[in-house]
């Protein structure tokens, strides 16, 4: 015996989802039926909504629902330094600290051999046009720090070895708060190559 | 900055569900770009049928997409005996066993007064009906063994003192492949009061 075949394809659907297994999709599908009506049709609405209406920016690959992104849309913005992140999600998060000003790039992904993913694969044409075009002054790679990030900060920053542009990569460290037991040796490392220097500037 | 309309509004639906918070309704809603289109048809449609299709079996109150459900529409189960659950995804896992050939019914909750939740709040008047009209032989009560449980159990029981019906719960006791140490000394103390005989029956 099985659910009816309404709330057992509600579950199949949910199970599509990552990290979603069969007792979770049963107990999202079956806490569907206590949600108001409103609720659902906006859910059920969203989903197709988020199917059908996002595309991808033409400037920098965001996330956008029009040809340019809100970010690229606003003119107001510091034309001369540029993000590279990997994916969408990641300029939601920088968004969200208020510091930067500049424009993003969205590269889809690092290079990674193992996986089969190969630069060519990557947004990154696009990327070293928009350099060129828009005379960027910093080109800020905000990638993880893993060998695919790594591997893709360095080809980047050859492709424009011959270009003005300085590039900067985010500072590895010790992250705040934490326990300096409990950092892991590699971090550690980077943290004491990378050491901050607090004398007060005597020189000035 | 947020995410595009459509999507934010997709991630608020996420977010909506039991256990599902901020980062991984996030993720969920993100994973729908990656999905097939007839995937995503298929789930927005399956959240408007669940919510609009499914009723409850006006003779034993499981989920339903019809009046009776599929297995009150079963004449050929085993009248003589029905099996009380508190909810109706417990039917899907007892049906799946395949031992159990009589029908359901489902309380929809259990007696708790702390919550609020008081007997005239449980689908039990119905079920005594049942048991009267349909002659039960046994009503198991397979509940919870919780205080809840235990409490909702012996209310039942009051209410058909006078009725000739044989009224069993599922055994208590150590689960199957569970290490002595593990388990709780409640269950321990269960399991020695309702221990078993074993010897060879001499008598017969």
């Amino acid at each position: 015996m099985k659910y009816p075949e309404s709330i057992q394809n509600l579950i199949d659907s949910f199970k599509k989802l990552p990290g979603i297994g069969e007792k979770t999709a049963e107990r999202l599908a079956l806490s569907i039926l206590d949600e108001s009506d409103e609720d659902v049709n906006l859910f059920s609405k969203s989903l197709i909504d988020t199917k059908t209406k996002i595309v991808r920016c033409k400037e920098c690959n965001n996330l956008s629902e029009d040809d340019l992104c809100e970010i690229c849309k606003n003119k107001n913005r510091n034309k001369k330094v540029m993000c590279v992140v990997e994916e969408p999600k990641n300029i939601i998060l920088i968004e969200k600290l208020n510091i930067f000003d500049g424009y993003y790039h969205v590269l889809d992904g690092l290079i990674s051999p193992i996986d089969g993913i190969n630069p060519e694969d990557l947004n990154i044409d696009a990327l070293i046009e928009r350099v060129k075009k828009n005379k960027v002054e910093e080109l800020i790679l905000a990638l993880k720090p893993s060998i695919e990030g790594e591997t893709t900060s360095l080809y980047i920053s050859k492709l424009l070895e011959s270009d003005k542009v300085k590039i900067t990569k985010l500072a590895y460290g010790i992250p705040l708060g934490a326990e300096i037991d409990y950092v892991d040796s590699l971090t550690l490392e980077m943290a004491l190559e990378n050491r901050m220097d607090i004398t007060t500037n005597k020189d000035s």
